[in-house]
């Protein structure tokens, strides 16, 4: 366990140098090594559980959901009927759990590399895990990149959560793979993927944004809060074969009762809204 | 200097337990103790030069724009005519700055209670110091709290750049200090407050929230994210003295040329509305 100081948890990445959190630990519930990568699961004092891929935190249980249903609810309810939805990568199940929940999505495609992540969120996670057991979910363990290049027209929204852009999460942030997206997305088809931090990750938020321009008619970026993740915040690039789609406004909207049924804790429609209401200094970057 | 590792400075404090960050030293630039509290000034590698006071960041170069911008501008473009503004605490400059450079503002007293941290910030933080010689303003080194008690129906704004409500900073958090401004403002006057992180401080937000709601006919919250600080975000609570305002909408509006003009990196009028939008969870407690 990479540790600043006995008892505590640091990340520490090439990514965002210079700069890092760390989470008090009263216990390591797991520690393993797959075919792909290390997994670590911690139980933190103050933020619940914690799972930590090759070093870098991936979700803790205090503050996952923002992240998974911002990335979720912001691409669904930017399209008009998402009736079919691929999610690529989220091995802990939290960004299906919030998919199936939506009520107009009938099934839901999850493809994961990683089946040890899996199994492991199912013991020690199961709160993001009961997603991969939704009646709407079909989960494939298999490679992403390959998984979409055999799906032409499908799918009306895929979600990319993937980990962040070292190792073996590279190709999902590159152009070929958001060329295979757009292919394998019926007509209006809307891809939504893990993008960064405006912060200390500026030039590849700009990039990605860029990327995505290129390959649909329709982009945008949008972002959400989150503590355990570098910066306190999390970007989310979209793609729309819509030339006319504004994704800023959602074509549903959820009265407070109806979020309340959902249980939705971070996401409503002026939440949407706002998180494509970017800092100066980033859309300037975008012009 | 705090440190959980050599060459890396950490933050940590009883108001946010369990989860911290740390920043890569490059030099310690100042250290010294005022009569007030310790001050420290470091050189760090990634995040340009940091103000640390009793061992909480204050502030970094690198993203100080975010803060001072948005505790500046979201109260002074919610007013028609912010002409007299206060700024209580503040002692960086950088508010000072922010405010002065607003064309409608005509005179600003800033009175701050540690000329210690005000020398410092001029000799090490130039670019934020340089708001306090600004011809608009005028400093005052004295207890803020007495200072607001002497002044009744004078000042459009008044911003309270306070450290945490810890120590020093209490009263600033109080409901009698809120009384107090209320009384020093003219007809139709705002503040607006530092007001802590809905992430690990809900509690405390939601009570400073309702504290301004019991003095000021109209009360808003909004939010900034800003990576050295505490869960990357910080909260502003506004009181109005016009019970009809509507503080998500600003009175005043900037072009995009007038933003570059005013070298804001940060706030524009979308950026003032969606700091409103809050998350659901905290939202549900102000209800």
């Amino acid at each position: 366990m990479n540790s600043f100081k006995k008892g505590w948890f640091t990340e520490r990445n090439e990514l965002w140098p210079g700069m890092c959190i760390s989470l008090e630990v009263d216990q390591v519930l797991y520690e393993g090594k797959s075919k792909f990568q290390e997994i670590l699961v911690l139980q933190t004092k103050t933020q619940g559980k914690a799972l930590v891929l090759d070093g870098i935190i991936q979700c803790t249980e205090n503050d996952e959901f923002s992240y998974q249903e911002m990335i979720s609810f912001i691409p669904l309810c930017s399209h008009p009927n998402p009736k079919k939805v691929l999610i690529v990568g989220g091995g802990d199940g939290g960004v299906a759990r919030e998919v199936a929940k939506h009520p107009l999505v009938e099934s839901v495609d999850q493809v994961e590399i990683d089946n040890d992540v899996m199994e492991v969120c199912k013991k020690f996670l199961p709160g993001m895990a009961v997603g991969l057991s939704h009646p709407k979910v079909t989960v494939h363990v298999a490679d992403g990149f390959k998984f979409i290049a055999e799906k032409k027209q499908f799918y009306d929204v895929i979600i990319t959560d993937s980990s962040d852009p070292v190792g073996p999460a590279v190709p999902l942030f590159q152009q070929n793979y958001f060329q295979l997206m757009s292919e394998a997305l019926k007509p209006n088809g809307i891809v939504c993927s893990q993008a960064g931090t405006f912060w200390s990750s500026r030039k590849f938020v700009t990039e990605t944004y860029k990327t995505v321009k290129k390959v649909f008619p329709a982009a945008g970026y949008a972002f959400t809060t989150i503590p355990t993740y570098p910066d306190g915040v999390i970007g989310f690039a979209l793609g729309s074969l819509n030339p006319d789609i504004s994704f800023k406004d959602p074509v549903q909207t959820f009265s407070d009762e109806e979020l309340d049924r959902l249980n939705m804790k971070y996401y409503t429609s002026d939440v949407h809204r706002a998180a494509f209401a970017l800092p100066k200094f980033i859309n300037d970057t975008f012009r």
